[in-house]
């Protein structure tokens, strides 16, 4: 297979996400993840990082970024770069759901706390 | 800089392509560039791979997929997984541009024609 159906977002079992896996290893790849997540209002992710780089493009709501000790507003059409490595946290600051794709250069997708622990997802990464 | 504003894709020295890099090497990553582009009716790009795994988003216009001896049509929303090394070709077969988002697992991008020449690509990678 080479061409699909971007599938709608589903709920994940993390409350206030829903999640789709767009791409990744059980397309073939094994450099590149594609996720696409509705955030609900108020919703945030835990701080972590990941050991690969990644790329969040904003479809639509409201977000904040923290990152390096900074906090970044972005709405629609805005590109969050995060070089590997980088500890961040996304938070929907708007009042409708944060919608967002995320591109990472893995597949599968290591993610881990501030602690370094390795942090399980509930969804193919 | 972690968050960007997604600019409009503008005419590259290709006939037919107007392209915007969203993200790269400049923007601090090694393993992900992300290109913003458009194609003309009728355009088509030359038969080509990467040494990475490629993720093709359609936004809009129609197009075919030529990949493995397969032609693959598709339109808006749907996903091109093209897995580092598959030679491949993108054609607008639609009346209106054909617009995309190329996703690539590195930074800078290498691109090889048929012959594993390497190719020269007038947009940053």
């Amino acid at each position: 297979m080479y061409v699909y159906e971007q599938t709608t977002p589903s709920p994940a079992s993390l409350p206030g996400i829903l999640h789709a896996t767009w791409a990744g290893t059980e397309e073939g790849l094994s450099q590149l993840s594609l996720w696409r997540q509705s955030m609900a209002c108020g919703g945030r992710t835990p701080p972590h990082h990941h050991d690969c780089d990644e790329v969040v493009l904003c479809v639509a709501g409201s977000g904040e970024l923290h990152v390096n000790g900074e906090v970044h507003r972005f709405g629609a059409n805005s590109t969050l770069v995060l070089p590997s490595g980088v500890p961040h946290t996304l938070v929907n600051v708007g009042t409708t759901p944060l919608e967002t794709l995320g591109i990472l250069a893995s597949s599968p997708v290591n993610t881990y706390a501030l602690s370094g622990e390795a942090m399980a997802l509930p969804w193919r990464t």
